[in-house]
């Protein structure tokens, strides 16, 4: 393995860990705050962002050296240095005072994507994207958050929860882009956290004016300037290859820009696999893992395959989002003869007990064959119960396949059972919306 | 609907709610405890059992008021009194100052079941059962839990982290109920929490001594005196049928006391259904709320079943268990060719991100036909995932089933999926057994 960098990449280093590091610190830091009903309280509650900064250093410290050890235990030579092929057998790597040159018979390329910042907007420390955004030694006065990935909302509410006076600016966007059910959900959550949602704006440009900056945004014919001390800025990604030599080898590119790829996850010289975000479709450490796993089967002579169309989508925001499978948008697109049922959290037991009442779960049906087509929560314990919809899906179920069985109770799992008898208009705790059969007389 | 106390029945009112009312005010306690490696600190902590008693009674008022709100939209009429069979058409319901009759076409009776506290260790208000250990205005100083159930485990717990000096005494029991590796960790995790489990001790004798109560244990010759401010105990049950009058209508119990049914929950009679505690098996809620809907739907004339082998056990330890299917034992009984893996928390990187590493996951499956047979979790997030072993084990999934799909990263989901690539040796993150297989020389 050649590393010109550390070990785990931009996931351990530069995006999901330190994103849900302080996702979860900001969520024990808003909990604090409403533990007086259960009976806690505590004096001068404060919060250190330095500490947390040095947590967050910490913990990626602890998760790399877990992954170099996993490869000193499976006998992985790791090399540090900066790699460039050769040609389909060959690789050099620079290190620093020296140059080696290793021979392979495949090679895998995993060098991800990065950012690209327009010029314009780079070389103030206080306009980040996703791999700065949560290195910073205060807590932003006022920060402008423009994009709606994973990372821009997992900011927005970390940085609410911290003090932070946050907006968000949908980057042309009319909405978020989940299901309109979670969008809605989202939206009354983000309102009660006095989180202002600007929709449908591009943003034209960016004039720093003394400790803050000044935002101009359009929509249609409409101006609107926008001020912040912190902006983060999704952006758009350019893949690493620059001196990876590829070309030079005949690897070539998509349309894209990225490196393509065929269903084995060989480049165009068979010798050689990519994974992950240096290839196309949507950057994803859990696409990269799988397809780093499948890759490494089909060079070692096994039959293996990666399929994406059931990936799991979960943000780290308060409460979190997790979803799989079609939107009810998608589904009728596609011609579905769509069935929704959702459940609200408020009527949920468990949410009761543990005060976390904010959130949905909504399923989704192919009403014909009464195969379950999505699953979408914002809520608590979402992300744990995404792998319920997650197998569903992959084993082809039925709604019937989920109301039959057992949900514990009181729990959040009930939500999923509430929405899916919902599909049936058998949820006993979603009131009915025409007056009950008439049993007596069947 | 006849009710002689509150909507909402055992569950809601006298067990599991309260209980988990506890145990989320307990499992934040301790997480205040330690947040400041997050960054956040706050000063005089402390903990007032007489607000949590409070809010555990305004949840439960909540949740009635939700039930009779229920009854309301869907026209139940609630008719609060005493009920007792006249034949199998008819009953009578004693009210305040009078009494009426009713007549139906079915019935279904679900009046549960009560602890029955030996009477040398009645009227003592320090010896408590599960309907009153959560009932406290104190926290105890020294709590001795004898038993081994959910409330039992989480009485110990709560009061564990409120402050009090716990001792669990396994009732006659040489360990925990659960799987062997569940059972393991769940006494690392004792230990640690300075709980200390004595096995296989009966208890003989219970004398209360000024302030103290006092228990005689023998296990084989060995005698051992303990002593508690404070005395938890598990205990038989009996059914609450005293007053139904159903023994002069003709309905019959089983050996064990309880009310006979057969497979469609008609009791001897067929107009008169029983459901829940007041029958056969585990007192639990999730049985007694599925055999409701499908006594309700077969006294409807629609076909339905209820079928409890894969019902979950969820308990709010801290951290939770979560487990469902065969234990490695049970499956090794039935004469499968067993084969095992689990997973440590403590190698997934969610649980290092949240600084919550106790715990494991086990899956087992059998080795001839690859089907899986039992999921068992103790550790964060173990409730929620317990519905991924649920509908796997119900839409009767092999392992590769679980391997294919993707899984959040990173998540506590990926413990379930590292155990589960674990059955074939392909877990990542597990160490491997032997040396690596020479692949480039394949």
């Amino acid at each position: 393995m050649i590393e010109q960098e550390h070990l785990g990449g931009v996931c351990l280093n530069k995006g999901c860990v330190p994103s849900k590091v302080f996702a979860n610190a900001a969520k024990h830091l808003d909990e604090v705050k409403h533990l007086s009903s259960f009976g806690i309280s505590a004096e001068n509650l404060s919060f250190q962002i330095h500490q947390l900064v040095s947590y967050k250093e910490q913990t990626m410290q602890q998760l790399r050296a877990g992954v170099e050890n996993l490869c000193k235990t499976n006998k992985i030579e790791v090399i540090h240095g900066r790699a460039n092929f050769i040609n389909e057998h060959r690789i050099g790597v620079e290190m620093e005072h020296r140059f080696e040159l290793f021979e392979f018979k495949q090679a895998i390329i995993s060098t991800g994507r990065s950012p690209i910042l327009p010029n314009s907007l780079m070389g103030n420390p206080r306009i980040m994207t996703e791999q700065t955004i949560f290195n910073l030694n205060e807590v932003p006065e006022e920060l402008v958050v423009y994009g709606t990935d994973y990372i821009a909302l997992e900011a927005a509410f970390s940085y609410r929860k911290m003090g932070s006076k946050v907006s968000i600016v949908l980057n042309n966007r009319a909405d978020f882009p989940f299901d309109h059910a979670i969008n809605r959900e989202l939206k009354r959550i983000l309102k009660k956290e006095k989180i202002h949602v600007y929709r449908e704006y591009q943003l034209k440009q960016v004039t720093p004016r003394g400790d803050r900056i000044l935002l101009q945004l359009t929509k249609h014919d409409n101006q609107l300037t926008l001020a912040g001390t912190h902006l983060y800025v999704e952006t758009n990604h350019q893949p690493n290859i620059d001196s990876l030599g590829i070309d030079q080898v005949g690897i070539q590119l998509s349309e894209a820009g990225f490196i393509a790829i065929n269903q084995e996850m060989k480049t165009t010289i068979p010798s050689v696999f990519a994974i992950g975000d240096v290839t196309d479709g949507v950057a994803s450490a859990v696409k990269a893992m799988k397809q780093g796993k499948v890759a490494a089967e089909i060079a070692a002579g096994l039959s293996s395959e990666v399929d994406l169309t059931m990936i799991p989508t979960v943000v780290h925001s308060i409460p979190p989002i997790a979803v799989v499978g079609l939107t009810e948008q998608a589904a009728e697109q596609q011609g579905y003869h769509v069935k929704t049922s959702q459940f609200g959290y408020v009527a949920n037991s468990y949410a009761t007990i543990s005060n976390q009442t904010d959130g949905i779960a909504k399923v989704i049906k192919d009403a014909d064959s009464d195969l379950l087509l999505g699953f979408h929560t914002i809520g608590a314990g979402a992300i744990e119960l995404i792998s319920t919809g997650v197998t569903a899906l992959e084993l082809v179920g039925r709604d019937e396949d989920l109301s039959f069985p057992l949900y514990p109770h009181p729990s959040f799992n009930e939500t999923i059972l509430e929405a899916i008898e919902g599909l049936t208009d058998k949820a006993i705790h979603i009131k009915p919306k025409n007056k009950p059969l008439d049993l007596a007389n069947k």
